[in-house]
């Protein structure tokens, strides 16, 4: 099952925003109602998000001809474009689409199946790739991997980034357990990365966020591996909220920490962290569970959706088309092929 | 109101799991009773637990008069100090009543009633004396000031540890704003600090825990204040999980972090943070949240209450009798007075 599929003019995406507790598909037969989804987080991922843009532009093309209802479609494009912030994927999925889709919506639905099967392989490559470096990194096995957020296939379309190494090595044979952290405040991990986790048969256990620096010096994992939103030219990562925090925490304990994700998540325009736009989203995420108050009414508070993580704390990049190795001093603009 | 009293040979309290939707007060009448509401943390932090656990061994001298039933009275006095094995003023201030509640109830009754206003006077002078350092180590007005979980009068009797550092600083019209960790698994800081920040009128947001790091690193906290659950004979200190994380951030942003702690929470005995015994809570506190699952069923977790935080990542310590500067190399053990 993918999560998310072009149907006769229609996406089909898991919404995961039911997950764990149902397994619900929506039919989206609008721009706008796409966009709500990407919002309200029933879609989500960088992969899956530029995916599932693309798409959108061609929804956009069928429902406003760009011959004929050019401010239409252009509204539509960026309306797609803007959903999420953070996210580069989205954007420049949209645009690549955008730019075919002008043309004529068979070609925008021909590149952005292009876009689906990209990221597909993407996952297989950055799976393997992934496994053979965190062996090299770690010669205990069996190989004890924190991850956070969800970065599985419910981010992409299947398998994952970061959480395809996790497959992988469990394919292998050389997985002892994943660590999932929870990751407040939409609890991606501890909803869908346990769910994918469970349903591959892998040896997992879960943790508050909180609890990883402080596991991780007790010796309680061999590597971190994280997904990425948006790698900016110097390395500089932003990924969901906690991955500073975690990445701290496997520098103090001189634990391997390895982002993995696909080139499409590279962003030779943006120079380094500090230039990276953060999503601040909503109170109510974190004064609330599930529509449950756990805060008294109207606490305000502070929801940076993503944090940066300096390169200086990564030890490697993983993509479907290369590895840099920071802790060797690699240079990630350099080794653009 | 007090968060815990004496009352005609029962223990009244304010039961902290109902917090903040209700303020629905306990009135406990035998040990095991006690040991429950401390082990579903109806009552905690380790000032109320000492004052808790000093009122329970009155209690425990009542039912089983200790030159009559004194098998009765010690195995409640041994319930009662092994209810939370990581606080130290529990196991310290059952030991201290139960020496003297061995002659009379009455005698065990004074001395109970002698700690809790020993705390009372402790959360007075630890909110002045922090108060005074904080406004020392921080040039900048007005000060923001992160803390996680709860170290108010909710922990303790009245003001609190940390919290009433915060506290003090508001009085004073020093407090920019209050920057609280909710605090997973169990949220101290979302339900009960958020409370009683709002109640003492205080400004004030809530994050989720692992956002902290970064947003010391974005400059968002001028210093930190936390309180402990025990702090070893070189500093070393356990406190809720995620202080460590927190420390890291502190660190790494190069903010202030104090501990906040009456005397009582020192533990000469243990001379270092890997001699303190983490208790390890089920898997539910973490897969589930007020009784609704956030996991898939069945999900395993390794959830510890507490981590440790080693002394080099501590500016300095707070107590009723003085201020150890770690920043400036004083010695805890030595300046014992």
């Amino acid at each position: 099952m993918r999560t998310l599929e072009w149907c006769d003019g229609s996406i089909e995406m898991i919404d995961q925003t039911k997950l764990p507790q149902e397994v619900v598909v929506l039919r989206i037969e609008s721009v706008p109602d796409l966009v709500a989804a990407i919002v309200r987080l029933s879609v989500r991922g960088a992969p899956a998000l530029g995916v599932a843009g693309a798409y959108g532009v061609v929804m956009a093309a069928l429902r406003h001809p760009p011959g004929e209802d050019g401010e239409a479609f252009d509204a539509a494009v960026e309306s797609l474009r803007n959903a999420r912030p953070t996210a580069v994927n989205l954007a420049s999925m949209v645009d690549r689409v955008a730019a075919v889709a002008r043309q004529s919506p068979a070609s925008g639905l021909a590149e952005a199946d292009a876009i689906r099967d990209e990221e597909l392989a993407a996952s297989v490559v950055m799976g393997e790739s992934g496994a053979d470096l965190v062996a090299e990194l770690v010669p205990s096995r069996p190989i004890r991997a924190m991850t956070i957020c969800n970065t599985g296939g419910l981010a992409t379309v299947e398998r994952g980034t970061a959480l395809a190494v996790v497959q992988t090595l469990h394919e292998r044979g050389q997985l002892g357990e994943a660590i999932a952290l929870e990751t407040r405040p939409l609890l991606q991990g501890g909803r869908l990365t346990t769910w994918e986790l469970a349903r591959m048969g892998a040896p997992h256990r879960l943790i508050v966020d909180s609890a990883a620096p402080f596991l991780l010096a007790q010796g309680a994992a061999d590597v971190v591996l994280i997904g990425a939103d948006r790698v900016a030219a110097n390395g500089d990562t932003a990924n969901k909220i906690g991955s500073f925090a975690l990445a701290l925490g496997a520098a103090n304990a001189g634990v391997p920490f390895i982002v993995v994700a696909p080139e499409s998540t590279f962003d030779p325009e943006t120079a380094s962290g500090s230039d990276i736009t953060i999503e601040n989203r909503g109170a109510a995420e974190v004064t609330s569970l599930g529509g449950a108050a756990i805060a008294p009414d109207d606490t305000a508070a502070i929801n940076p959706a993503f944090d940066v993580t300096p390169v200086r704390l990564i030890s490697a990049l993983v993509t479907e088309r290369r590895i840099v190795r920071f802790d060797r001093g690699d240079d990630l603009a350099a080794s653009v092929d």
